[in-house]
C-alpha cells in the first residue's frame, strides 16, 4: 500500500474503504455536527507568532506525562470498536502506537480485553479508557484487568451519561453486531444497549473514591470548563482531557482549543492537561502545547490510518503528526516544546 | 408513513409533498429572509457550556407558565390556515399536540373556530392568538369564543399592524382561496383583504384595557427591546413572546435569540416570556430556557410534521424535539430545565 | 410589459436585456468590486429595533431638504448616459422620478443638457451634477444653465478627479461611443478623455468660491469621512452625500451605511446629509434615515428601471422602495419618518 | 502576446501555461495554504479612509529605502529557479523590472549568479537575497561575490532554518532537476538537499557579526513580530522585511498586513520596513504604505508574468500595479505616498 502524506488524504482514502455504516460511526458527530466541524476549524483560527534566528537545529518535542518523561505529546484517544475497520482490530492500531511510543488508550468498548491487548502488543505505551458501569462489579473489574495487564493509567470518561444524537447512526441505520465482543463481558448487545449500562447517576464522589481506590492515576476525560477542571483537581484527578468527545455528544459546545485557555489558566499548574478534537496538523499540537497541554489525543486520524494501511497506516499517521510537528517546533523557534506558552500564539479576536 | 427522526428531514420531506404556493406561504419569510434565517442561526452560534458528574439519571424538562406545572416547554406556535396543508386542519395539529401535552395555540386565522378545535380535540390545552380586529365586536366575539371554550390563555400578536412583504407569495401569485374559512366571520376575503381589517392605531392603552377586561391571561406576541417588553409589563401582561414572527413580517430585525437576553434582564422576574424563532434542535430549547424563557414556540416545524404524517407527524416533531432536550439536559449536567441559568451558556462575542 | 415587485428582479432582468457593454459599465465597480458588494451587505447588517402597539394607521415619510419639506427621502442619483440603456435617455428617466415626486438629478455626462430636460420634463424636482472642469468657463455655463432652467440644486461631486479602474469595462472593451453627446459641449470624446478635463487640482477654496458665487445651494458629493464632512460645512456647503461612488471609484474604502454615523455626528445638525451607495430595499431607506440622512440617492437600480420598462420601469422602481418604506415605517413602530433616530437601528458589533 | 490589465488574469493565465510541477512549487504554500490565502485577503480587509478636494493632479509615489530616493516602493521578491518559468530565466525578469525601475533582489536559489546577472541586466537595481549556508565560506564567497557585482542590499532569510511543508510539491511529486544550477557551487542537489546545506543554528549574534562584516546593508526577511524586529534593529539591521514567506513556510503564521502594524510601532521609525505576501493592488501598496512599509516586495506576480509574457509580462505587471498606486493616490487624497500615514486606513475590528 502507498500510504499518503497528509492526514487529510488518510482520511479522504478511508472514506473511500470503509462501507457507510462504520465510515459513520467513526466519521460522524452529534446532530448538526457544528462542534466537530469547529473543533478542527477553531485550531486553523489560532495564529502562530513565530520567531527566528534562534538555534533550532535540534529540536525536542517532548513532554511530562504522570511525572514521566515521554518522547512526545501524541496518544493515540479510545476509540470503540477497531474491529468494524480492521479484523486485528485494537491490537493493530496498537502496533502503529509502539512503532512510534505512542500512548494507546483502550476503550472500554473495545473489541479486545486489555489482557489480550497487553500479550499482543507488550511494548505499547498503554492507558485503559473507562465507562462506569452500573455494576460496579464489572467496573472494578475492568480497573483491575487493566492495572494487571500493566496499564499506566485509568481516563475516566465523564461526558456520556447518555448517549449523543448521531444521525448518520440514524441514517444508515447501523448497528454494532452482536458478534462484535465488548469488554465487559457484555457482549450481544447493541450499542444504545451497552451505553444503558453505563452509570448516569455518576458524581463527582464517585469519582474521587476511584481515585482513592485506584492504583492507577485517574484522567478525567471530557471537562470542558474550568469550574469542572478545578473539581476534578479536588477529586484527585492527575489529569484532565479537555474534550467534547469528537463532537459525537452534544453539539454547540465549544471545540477543545476554545476550552483549553480557561482551564489551563485555573488548573493548568496542578495537573497534567490533555486536549483532543481537530488535531489535524504538527500546527495543531504545537498551539495545545503553548496553550497550556502537555500532550493531545488524536482519534479519527488513526482509525483512518488503520483503514488504510493497518498498523503501518497509523505508524504514518503519527509520524506525518511528528514531522509537522518537528517543523513547527523550528519554524516558530521554539525548539524545546516544553517551553511553549502563550506568547506562541494569538488567539482569534471573536 | 415512515417518519423522519429529525426536524430538517422533515422540512425536506414537507417541502417535497406541498404545492409551492402553500409550501411558500409556511416556508418564506420577509423581504430577502434574512431575519428568517438569522432566526435558526442565532441559536446555533450560542455555546452550550455543559458540565459533567452531576447525576443525570433523571431528567427534568417541565416549566411553569402562567403560574401552572407543565411537563415541558414546547407550545404550538399560532399559524393560520392549516388546512393548506392537511385536510383536517388546525384539530389534526392539535392531535398531535395533546399526543405530547402541548399547548396548542389557534390563530385568529385558522380555518377552525375556538368552539369546534375545542369540540374536536377537548384533551388539547389550548390558547387562542389574537390579532385586534377594527371592529372590537369581532375582537370581543373571538375573546368571548375562546373563553367560553376553554381556551387558557389569550396571545394577542402586536407586530402585524400592516403585512410584511412575502416575495415567495408574490413570486407564486398565491392567494388564500375564498372558500377557505377564517376565524372571524369573514370567509371570502382574500389575506391583505383579512389584514385590513385589523386595527393599525392599536396601542399600549389599549391593550392594557384588554388585559383588564380579559377573563383569560394575556401574553403579548411580537416584543423585540426591552423596552416593549418593560411597557407590556406595564400594561398587565401575563407573558411576552420574544419575536420576530417567524422573520415574517420586517427583515433585518433581531433573531429571538438575540433578542431575549436583554428582554430577560429587563422584565424576565416579573412575567413569563417565550420565545420563537428557529427553535430546530433541543439544543436551542434548553438555550432559550438558559437565556430565560419558561417556554418556546415551535411554528413551521409543526406545519411540517402536520403536512407529512398529519397528527403522527406532528407528535412526532415535538417527541424529536423533547428527546433531544432531555439529551441535552443530561449532557448538559443540568437534568432539572428549570435551573438552567446564564451560566449554562456562552454567548458569542459578535 | 409585466413590471416586478423587487428591486433584485429589475437587477435581473436588466442584466439579462442590455448589451454586455452598457451592463458592464452601469453595473460595475472599481477593482474587485469589494467595496460595491460591501455597499448593499452593510445595509442588511444593520438591524432594525422594531417598536410595537404604536398607532401606525397613517405613515408619513416625508422629510425636509435644503429647507423645504420633501414627500419622501428618495433622489435619482446623478449617473451618466441613460441613452446607453434607453433612447429617450434622461427625459425618460425623469419622467419616471416624476410620477413619484422624486428629485432628478442630471449628470453633467449625461446625454441631455440641463435646458433640454427642464423642457421634456418640466414638472420634475431636478438637480444638476457638478464635475468641475479645468475650462472654468465650461464649469460656469453649466451652472449657469442649470440655474437657468429650474435646477434646485448643485451636486458637485468631488470624489473624481482620476477615474476609477472599472475592470467591466476593460474586459469588455467598452468605449462610449462618440456619437453619444456630452452635456459640456465635449461630445466626440471618449470617456477618459472627457474624465481628463475634469480638474484635479480642485480644493476646498475652490468649493468654498463656487459655494460662494452660486445661486443655487451647493452639495457636496462623495465624502466619506468625518473631517471632510467638517470641512464642507466650512466651505458653505448646504448638504453632504456620503458616497463612494456606487462603488466604481477606490475599491475597499467604507460602504455609506458604515461611513454615515461617522459624518453624521460631526456634522449631522448643520448641513443636510444624504447617502448613497447599496440601497435596494425600503428598509435601507429607514437605516439610512435613522443614522442621520434626510434622503437617499439610488442610482443603479433606476436604470434597470429604464432598462426594464421605460419610464414606468423608473416609476415602479421607486414605488416598491416607497412601498418598502411604508410598510417598515409601520413595521418599526415610527410612522413619521422624520422621527426616526439612533435607537431605531442597532449596529453590528464588526 | 497580448497582455491582461489585472495581475489576477496573469495569475490565471500562468497556471494555464505552466505544468502542474513548477506552477505548484510557485503557486503552493505550506500544509492547507490559510496562511498564504489570508495574506491577500487581510489587505483586503483593511479600508482606505480617502479624502477629497486635494489637489491631486501631480501624483508622487516615491519613496527613500537605505537613505536613497527611488521612484516608487516596489521590489521585486527574491523567488528560487526562475528558470523554471523561463528560459532566460533572472536576467529575462531583471529586464522587466529594469523597465520600471524597480529593484531586483537575487535569490541565493536563482539559477544565474550574481556576476551573470549584472552582465546580463546591468542597469537594473539589485538586491541579494542570502541563506546563510553551514559552510561559512559558500556564504561569505556568495557575499563578495555580490558586492563585487555592484548589488545594493543582502537581504538576509531567516525564516527557512527548515523548509515547511508543501504539499503540492508532494503531490506532483515535483523535484528540482539536478541540471537546473544553484547559486552556491552546489548544482546536482535535490531542493531538500540544498535547505540541508543552510545553517539551523543562526542566532542574532551570527546576524550581528554578518551586518558588522558586510559591505553592504543588511536587511533582515522573515520577522513576524515586533520583538524580533527590535531585535533586528540590535543586531544592525538597516531594513526588516515583515513577511510570511509567502505563506510557504509556517501555515497560520499571521500576514503580512496584519503583523506590520505592531512592527512599524516598534521599529518603523529606526529602520526601514518593507513588507511582502499577498499584495496584488495598488490600493495594497498603498495600505501597505500608511501602515509603516516604505517599500512591498512583489513575488508570485512577477514570476507570471515571467511566464506569461517574459520580461514585457513582468514589466506590464509592475506597471498595473504602479498605475493602480497612482489612481488609489489620487483617490486617497494623499498625492505624495511618503505622507501616507495610519489616518489614512482604517483597521477591521476582528
Amino acid at each position: 500500500v502507498e500510504l499518503p502524506e497528509t492526514l487529510a488524504d488518510f482520511e479522504r482514502l478511508a472514506a473511500e474503504r470503509l462501507d457507510a455504516g462504520p465510515h459513520g460511526y467513526f466519521a460522524g458527530g452529534a446532530a448538526d455536527e457544528l462542534t466537530m466541524r469547529a473543533s478542527e476549524e477553531a485550531w486553523r483560527r489560532i495564529q502562530i507568532r513565530p520567531r527566528v534566528l534562534v538555534d533550532v537545529s535540534e529540536r525536542d518535542p517532548s513532554t511530562t506525562l504522570l511525572g514521566e518523561r515521554r518522547p512526545h505529546p501524541l496518544i493515540v484517544a479510545p476509540m470503540a470498536f477497531h474491529r468494524l475497520v480492521h479484523p486485528e482490530a485494537e491490537p493493530e492500531t496498537a502496533r502503529g502506537a509502539a512503532a512510534t511510543a505512542t500512548p494507546f488508550c483502550l476503550s472500554t468498548l473495545a473489541t479486545t480485553s486489555p489482557a489480550d491487548l497487553a500479550a499482543a502488543v507488550p511494548d505499547v505505551p498503554r492507558w485503559f479508557q473507562l465507562y462506569v458501569f452500573k455494576d460496579r462489579g464489572v467496573t472494578s473489574g475492568l480497573v483491575e484487568a487493566a492495572a494487571d495487564s500493566g496499564f499506566e493509567a485509568l481516563v475516566v470518561t465523564v461526558d456520556l451519561p447518555v448517549q449523543g444524537r448521531r444521525e448518520r447512526d440514524l441514517r444508515n441505520a447501523f448497528r454494532i453486531d452482536a458478534s462484535v465482543p465488548s469488554v465487559g463481558g457484555r457482549s450481544g448487545l447493541s450499542l444504545p444497549e451497552m451505553v444503558e449500562q453505563f452509570d448516569a447517576s455518576l458524581t463527582w464522589d464517585d469519582l474521587g473514591r476511584l481515585a482513592d481506590e485506584s492504583r492507577l492515576p485517574v484522567i478525567v476525560k471530557g471537562v470542558l470548563t474550568p469550574e469542572d477542571a478545578r473539581r476534578a483537581v479536588a477529586a484527585g484527578a492527575a489529569g484532565v482531557v479537555v474534550s467534547n468527545h469528537g463532537g459525537r455528544q452534544l453539539d454547540t459546545v465549544a471545540a477543545g482549543a476554545e476550552a483549553l485557555p480557561d482551564v489551563a489558566e485555573e488548573v493548568g499548574d496542578e495537573v497534567d492537561l490533555i486536549v483532543d478534537g481537530g488535531i489535524r496538523r504538527g500546527t495543531d499540537v504545537l498551539k495545545a502545547m503553548a496553550l497550556g497541554a502537555r500532550a493531545v489525543m488524536v482519534g479519527r486520524p488513526a482509525i483512518w490510518g488503520l483503514a488504510v494501511g493497518g498498523a503501518e497506516g497509523v505508524r504514518r499517521v503519527l509520524e506525518v503528526l511528528l514531522a509537522e510537528l518537528d517543523v513547527a517546533l523550528a519554524l516558530t523557534g521554539t525548539p524545546v516544546a516544553a517551553e511553549l506558552d502563550a506568547t506562541s500564539v494569538q488567539r482569534p479576536y471573536g
